[in-house]
């Protein structure tokens, strides 16, 4: 059945209709983001006037999620008097927005109940959240020019911050971070970090740097962090990641042994897991040799791929 | 042959050695990035005092090519006395670094010395100076806080810039593009801005959003920029673009149908192009119906792919 104009389509975490490939999290969003309408500020006013115009409900930076597993949302009258709207996007040309004020309480440091929320919301959902998370991100720490120190404010319906004392333009921040299986002998590399819940294992990731290119980043952070020297790196999938704005690359890559040397400042303990072992991770088992990611982290989708490669 | 410690190894674009594909621009840089010795101020000191460190010779922001074709270099008493020094890397244990001191002028924008330098350069000494530059361009537009307003100070041997006033550590951006061909029965779709040189055309681009996937980017950017839906997103190949300081990521898509759209602002004109057109654009036959990019854009690297599949 198709989602009906209006209301933000649901769709389970699970085989996708093309391939069926497993569907990265914070992905598949039904809001239309509708550049156009940003560089419009007589257009984007007059979306201010539609009574059906929807602000996400959040408490903190966390969203609300409602009995029926989706974001909460209010209605425009219901927007603090003093609050700045940013444009989410259009569904079925309904505005939805996110109300941003400067000098607002700082969030919950890993707040348990955005991680509820996320293994609660279908990835759509989750998405529209991360876009309203990765913009009040952004705004939170970019309240001044990087170029003169001056005060800076909201354009482009709240995709970007202008400087009227030198006339910089910025746009919101998204940091690209490689995150990655290296595979040797069949087996898949993973790592835990000392902030971990106890057992959870991840791939390995880090932020790609300035002149580098994927393949070359991913083959950096797993020589830096486990010491191993990596080939073929092979791209998989991408997902957005609100905690501040990152976008997610998930790759594979093959490691010429499996000798480790682990970085301890950056790595709690990095182990080689078998298929089965990663099977057993992914269906819960309780004997399995860790604890696998949610669903909506992308190390997730890396698994699933590669015990049904 | 492999390449003697310090000297940069040379390799020309051109097939790589793995799968025959062909090797992305600015990459393959043989200099280690060194990410520890960045973190501990007395080493990086000590590399300060190496009578072998390397200073890149630049002129305004544009690198000095040697009759070799490699990039020039300078020795630390060659520096400006007034410079801050940033760590670009080590090669066979040799520092090389770049210069960087506050208000020095602005470079000379789309300076056709830089794209001579690319032309010539190979994709390994293009990318040293890709390093360079994005840095460079990066400390050149942040030297405020943008938590606070307060000036800020180089740390991390150039890799960061630090707030003493509130504390915040920035860290250099990296914009992640999306550049694609869309597919549509055996043709693939170009496009020129107005800015381009007589007779080019290229992918069409843009810059992946906040709470965005690399394969929601491309569909939206082809979407808003030519008016087509794709699916099947196929990710091909990335490199970094050091103006300012992008990371590239090359992309193939299949277009629902050939009926374009046109946004005018972004784009001149926007065309389908057969395999044979994009040959004869490869092999520089005057008779081609367009002008192919550069061997160091990766828009080359995705047409080079598409005629060989």
């Amino acid at each position: 059945m198709a989602a009906a104009p209006g209301s933000a389509g649901r769709a389970r975490q699970g085989r996708g209709a093309a391939g069926g490939a497993v569907r990265p999290g914070l992905t598949g969003s039904p809001l239309d983001r509708a550049d156009k309408l940003r560089g419009d500020p007589e257009a984007f006013a007059a979306l201010l006037g539609d009574v059906r115009a929807r602000v996400l409900d959040l408490t903190s930076l966390d969203p609300v999620v409602t009995a029926e597993g989706m974001i909460g949302w209010k209605s425009l009258a219901e927007a603090h008097d003093q609050a700045e709207l940013i444009l989410l996007g259009l569904d079925g040309g309904v505005p939805h927005l996110v109300e941003w004020r400067m000098g607002q309480p700082d969030p919950i440091p890993r707040s348990p109940a955005v991680f509820r929320a996320l293994a609660t919301l279908s990835p759509d959902q989750a998405q529209i959240y991360a876009s309203a998370r990765s913009l009040l991100e952004y705004h939170r720490r970019h309240g001044f020019c990087a170029n003169c120190g001056a005060v800076t404010r909201i354009f482009r319906a709240g995709w970007g911050r202008r400087c009227d004392a030198c006339g910089t333009e910025h746009f919101p921040r998204v940091d690209p971070v490689v995150i990655m299986l290296a595979e040797h002998d069949d087996r898949v590399l993973i790592g835990r970090s000392a902030g971990y819940p106890p057992g959870r294992y991840s791939a390995l990731a880090g932020f790609v740097e300035p002149a580098e290119s994927i393949e070359e980043a991913v083959a950096r952070e797993l020589h830096e962090e486990a010491g191993i020297r990596v080939s073929d790196v092979r791209y998989v999938a991408s997902q957005p990641w609100p905690f501040a704005h990152s976008l997610m690359m998930g790759c594979m890559a093959a490691a010429a042994d499996d000798a480790l040397t682990i970085d301890a400042t950056e790595l709690e303990d990095a182990i080689w897991v078998s298929r089965d072992a990663v099977r057993a991770a992914m269906a819960g088992d309780p004997d399995a040799p860790f604890l696998a990611p949610p669903p909506y982290a992308i190390a997730h989708t890396l698994f699933a791929r590669w015990i049904d490669e």
